[in-house]
């Protein structure tokens, strides 16, 4: 493992995850994610470029690290197959990923789940199962102990935050003289796994977190130099419901730490009218989460530079889209 | 120039647009538009790609054919600027080429023309000229006269024809084993170059066309062997306005008749209903025109095997977005 620390005194710490493990989960996954696009946006002001991961075929980055994760079990334990829970992208990410492994896969989902979710998830080839929502983890591991399978954790795994960077490699071998790297953080892996690739690959690139006002736990858990978790009645208010996470990773947080230079916040609003910004400038379909590097880069344009927003996701709820397009006709 | 046609007779007839002149398109355009991605529909049935020329920066194809219009010009003509009269993509496909080549534009519009699109063409650095709808014509080519600048025409010409074929060229780079390329067809601009391409480069992959029932003149001009024109009464009411042109081209459809293999027509329900599968499924805004061919592969996805639907631009009116997003949620 090699020290990608900025740190200046020269202190190395050991952390969890090192480009190499990027390098080599960018080959593992190739056949079974989409190399997406790095779309110019010569709508908007100063220099900015998007990073599409709403086109991956489940309309979110979150398959990387599934499919990372999926693809370094042993065989005879990935045979027995994945287990997570999860109702949104990450659970239609480990279905897609073990289908394209060829192995079962279980999604426990909470019962109020929206049903276009649950058949979404039916239509990989996943099974569903649906318990009440407080019973989801304990759910999850009766099914991992009882049929051998293994757990797939949503973002706090070096396997999962491995297979997020490798967006940042693709990113890199498309665009030289990047000045910054704006992420969406919820549990951290996406902002971690692009951290550990950047400061390696291209240590002049700044990596910018966003998050939402209402869910800035990772922002002050940076500023605080330790974890600190946020009530769960200001975060699940964020419309931006990838980043509800109360709590960074305890294994994405010294990655961060490490490898991020600041995170920044937008507001409500700004992440909706950056939702509908993206409909009609740059033709994309955007979900809230994916589109706060959008909102953070509106708010200030001059700020970061030559700029690669990173689009994590898609899949936005059509009520949502209505609010979002109705702000702006 | 070389004989492309599939007359199984054996007859050569002379093309005024032939595959080295897609290929050469290819390099003199290629710093001025985008190489749009092809991307894996996992969400429809059968075996589906779509290559999302949505994502061009104007956000249509057009922007190839003018490029390739300008860049061909002599360099003291091109100098002297470029004119054309559009309310819709080519206006803006024009301005756009126009600034990459440092050259002065006009584009002639309708004063009815909306706003929106006046000023997003102004923004692309155009003079924009207003007249009365029956008088763009005449008041383009008055332009033309007094300032020395060179019209470049939506469709009918054979640069512009070879401009939008390029974008075949990249599809048959992405993928092998296509059966079927589906492609609007309006005045044939794209339909001719690209099918130009597919015919010399590929000649196992059908290339066929897809109109509105509101404005089939290219399939009944096809079926009769001559272009017979139809009344703006009925082409006028398709929602896909790419598409109302109501006579296919001069130039246009004798490339047709030799390198396009059947025209299909959709209806207007499945147009709409088309928008807002793309929305949904594929997380990207495509403009009515621009969905055709989506309408047509759902109508009957075994129908084409390994089929690449071009979805030719994103520019839709909010108002008719709305419409159709109100079709689904």
């Amino acid at each position: 493992m090699r020290d990608i620390s900025r740190d200046p005194d020269g202190a190395a710490p050991e952390l969890a995850v090192a480009v190499g493990d990027v390098v080599a989960a960018r080959a593992r996954i190739a056949g079974a994610v989409t190399r997406t696009p790095l779309l110019p946006a010569a709508w908007a002001p100063g220099d900015l470029w998007l990073k599409a991961e709403n086109l991956q075929p489940i309309g979110a980055f979150k398959l990387r690290g599934a499919a990372n994760a999926i693809a370094r079990l042993e065989p005879d334990v990935r045979a027995r197959g994945v287990v997570t829970h999860s109702s949104g992208n990450h659970g239609q990410a480990v279905a897609w990923a073990a289908r394209a492994a060829g192995i079962p896969a279980v999604i426990v989902m909470p019962e109020d789940a929206m049903a276009v979710k649950v058949t979404a998830t039916k239509a990989l080839g996943a099974d569903v199962v649906t318990v009440p929502s407080a019973r989801r983890e304990l759910a999850a591991d009766a099914i991992r102990a009882e049929r051998g399978m293994t757990l797939v954790p949503p973002f706090d795994h070096p396997d999962v935050i491995a297979g997020q960077g490798t967006l940042a490699i693709e990113v890199l071998e498309d665009l030289d003289g990047i000045d910054t790297m704006l992420v969406p953080v919820g549990g951290g892996g996406l902002a971690s796994g692009v951290g550990v690739a950047v400061a390696a690959l291209s240590p002049r690139t700044r990596v910018v977190g966003v998050e939402p006002a209402l869910a800035a736990d990772a922002r002050e858990s940076l500023a605080a130099g330790r974890r600190i978790a946020w009530d769960t009645r200001s975060t699940g208010r964020t419309i931006a419901d990838g980043t509800r996470t109360p709590l960074v990773g305890e294994i994405t947080f010294p990655i961060i730490q490490a490898t991020v230079d600041e995170i920044v916040t937008v507001d409500e609003d700004e992440i909706l009218a950056a939702v509908a910004t993206l409909v009609h400038r740059a033709h994309l379909v955007v979900e809230p989460s994916g589109a706060l590097s959008i909102a953070a880069y509106l708010a200030a344009p001059r700020k970061f530079g030559r700029t690669v927003a990173v689009l994590s996701g898609g899949n936005i709820d059509p009520s949502v889209l209505a609010r979002a397009l109705a702000l702006t006709s």
